[in-house]
């Protein structure tokens, strides 16, 4: 079986919270040996049960400051006052190699990295099936008050707002349906002619044989 | 579970004969009640077994250039003496109503939808794994001379010319796993925003909603 050298790509999922974005990527990386989650750098503290190098590359702010200002970032957010950021080298390096990167980021990270390497990115917007359906999920996480549920919804319909600006739109009325719609456009993408980097060597040694 | 409106889409197969595009066609069809296979119009005489309006539409010349001349044809060819094309009418129609429609053309077949419907048009190319598979094939039809032989190597040769054309390129090594392709393909090209055309309302009433 002849084994086209293939260029990966960057698998970006957005969503606003509550959608289920995070289940599917999981199951994603879980299922997929090529493909896996980036891992952000941040200046916050480690939470407990999290692994440096696993969860986040932990920096200092220094450390965050130089990687920004050196184009080592591909894109960063400042998020109650932590600074988030995806390295650059290690994204370059698996797709350089074939192998594909997921992303769980909003439309602000998208954006960036849409900038630095739109050839790359694939770009699929999570949307939840109802109105009633975010809601519930948004209150049902803890007691908390009106106000918070509130501010949680607010910030969800903003990051739904951004929907055209992806490739792919999946309506997340159930989980195995979505995660096979996923897996569907990962396998077509990765179809795709302008990623298979050995398709012109191997075309021309075909024809030169017929 | 909301159902989005969509508009359909022209999944169009090419590759030279011998390899296993036909096969690949006819898998996806009885597999996905949501595709059907274009029907052409001829006016070649029907062979034993042929049915009008299911294998072709059989047509006098008179009607053909009717056809041609008044733009009721998405694209035609002339093929040993005889035409060959495929009427507007009802491709329109399907997509129309959110049904695909599976063409198994050559690339000068593509070009033409193309220039018709691009929008709608989702390109795949389907490559044999060697030439030596190739030519096994095209070798194995019967008692065929070697000037006959080289003849269909020609033509094989030519339209393999055509692949970066297409959007999507397998390389057809194993069925089940180029027929898993394929199906991945038209999953995916399903999910993308601008066939989605009730996604606009969708989103609104949600976000009136929350």
């Amino acid at each position: 079986m002849p084994r086209i050298a293939r260029r990966g790509l960057l698998f970006v999922l957005s969503s606003p919270s509550g959608a289920g974005k995070t289940t599917l990527a999981r199951r994603l990386i879980d299922e997929d040996p090529m493909i896996s989650m980036s891992v952000s750098v941040t200046t916050r503290k480690p939470r407990p049960g999290e692994v440096d190098g696993r969860d986040y590359v932990f920096v200092d702010d220094a450390r965050f400051a130089q990687m920004k200002d050196g184009g080592e970032l591909l894109e960063w957010a400042r998020v109650f006052g932590n600074h988030y950021g995806t390295p650059r080298a290690p994204v370059e390096a698996a797709i350089g190699a074939g192998r594909d990167v997921l992303f769980d980021i909003d439309w602000q990270g998208a954006q960036q990295l849409e900038e630095k390497l739109p050839h790359d990115l694939v770009r699929v917007f999570i949307l939840p099936p109802s109105a009633q359906d975010l809601a519930k999920r948004l209150s049902a996480r803890g007691q908390d008050s009106p106000e918070v549920v509130a501010g949680r919804m607010a910030a969800a319909s903003a990051e739904i707002s951004h929907w055209p600006e992806y490739h792919y739109v999946i309506v997340n009325a159930d989980l195995d349906t979505s995660s096979a719609s996923l897996r569907a456009i990962l396998t077509a993408e990765r179809m795709k002619r302008e990623r298979q980097l050995g398709l012109s060597d191997f075309v021309r040694r075909m024809q030169s044989e017929l």
